[in-house]
């Protein structure tokens, strides 16, 4: 076990294919470790300490800014096949061989990708919040996607409240516990993503979301074991693409969790920790 | 605890609304008991013994054969509604005034009309290889159905091979580990079901699936946590059922396991037991 924790892990740094990669590295040493894919402009900062510091009980946990984003160098790429070279190039300059991923929204699009490029290296997988390429409603922002990101938030992170949480009062009263969790790291802490980055993502989740002819097909190319996650009523990937991707997957397994938004994980985070460590045990 | 199990619990009888009911209780005394809705032509010793006496180490498990089922009296009745409600008196004449409920196939039918007409008693409720009202594929047997049912297979009950697994190997040597398992108890088992108790329930099964307006509309009056667990492949009873279940359930979670069918927690009964149990502590 690694001393350090989600609030303490300092932000390391490692050069590949031209980037300088900013990760952080904690929890229990010599087992297979996790690594961590984050969604549309987020940074190391948004993943929930209840789930980082809930999964380095058991395993090792690695975060990482792919390139371009807060202290990482480099340029976002505009397409999630370079955004999941990127990530292998982070990897292979750390030296590992086999890895857990697990994919957030934006950052499950780049896992599945990963998953398919580096079969030896992903040993499961975990697609949270997320949907296949074509999936229903990813040609573009959702209309609730497109009013929820385009509204002003004070203090601006209460965006996540409407995007990771459902109307409910208990949802949303999870939802500013998760807020109170993620702002707790104090030093250290990474740079907001600038602009550029959110105008890459945007024409990356375009390219993946557009309509395609047997759209689901490259999901038979994913052989490795997943776990599906995801709210009842996500409005940001809409909650039918994780039963479609349970359905198109060779190996999936889909776990849907009640009055849940796009965030469902943060919603029920000691649930969450349990059902992926069963899975990955298994 | 009490000593009996799942092999060894003695079939015990009750009197209520003119039914002489068969029951056989056993597991963890004082706790919230879970009362199990059998399948389709099945009897008490169709349940596999890894999940009741599973479910057993933690809480009390009571299995019964409804009115005109096997080592009970009467006569089978042509509506789910009906059945819920022998299921009522059956356990008023217990004098249970609160329980958890699994149903199965047709069980869950029972299971969801027996919680919308005693939401005091009903406390949590699991639907397995489940469906609503009205659902896809459900206003008659299914093409594989009508197939799978309509063979010879000898001895009989490989009949459950084909209705529960998938053909894949893993699933099919699942099934033959279930077999085994659930004909193990040797003494004083149920007669098997004659064909009157068919053909009645087909009869309710068909009412149930019969098509209707806004026929998703009822389940909103089922207020208790659900868990909805299925197959990825459930050719019985289609697996976007249990999606549509949960969809419209106001409190409801879903599992889907994969190269799963109609009987997937008897494929992965003790991860089954785990998520339950998981639910039922919650």
């Amino acid at each position: 076990m690694s001393s350090y924790s989600h609030h303490t892990a300092p932000t390391q740094f490692v050069e590949a294919a031209g980037i300088r990669f900013a990760y952080r590295r904690f929890g229990k040493n010599g087992s297979v470790p996790l690594l961590f894919f984050m969604h549309f402009t987020g940074t190391m900062d948004h993943w929930d300490p209840a789930l980082t510091d809930g999964f380095a009980q058991d395993r090792e946990v690695i975060l990482f800014n792919n390139a371009g984003i807060s202290s990482s160098s480099g340029e976002v790429p505009t397409s999630i096949e370079e955004m999941a070279k990127y990530a292998g190039a982070f990897i292979d300059a750390l030296g590992i061989k086999k890895l857990d991923a697990l994919g957030f929204s934006m950052g499950g699009f780049i896992a599945q990708q990963f998953s398919m490029d580096r079969p030896d290296l992903v040993r499961k997988l975990i697609l949270v919040g997320n949907g296949p390429r074509s999936g229903e409603g990813m040609a573009s922002l959702t209309p609730e996607a497109q009013e929820i990101f385009g509204a002003k938030y004070d203090p601006p992170d209460e965006l996540w409240l409407r995007v990771f949480f459902t109307p409910s009062k208990q949802s949303q009263a999870a939802g500013k516990k998760y807020l109170e969790r993620q702002r707790a790291r104090k030093e250290n802490r990474d740079a907001v993503a600038n602009d550029r980055v959110a105008q890459a993502q945007i024409a990356a989740i375009q390219k993946w979301g557009a309509p395609a002819k047997a759209p689901y097909a490259y999901l038979k190319k994913i052989p490795q074991p997943t776990l599906v996650v995801n709210g009842s009523n996500d409005v940001i990937v809409y909650t039918v693409n994780s039963f479609i991707l349970q359905q198109n997957l060779p190996n999936a397994q889909l776990i849907l969790y009640p009055d849940g938004n796009h965030g469902a994980q943060y919603q029920y985070p000691e649930l969450f920790v349990e059902h992926v460590t069963q899975f990955l045990k298994r």
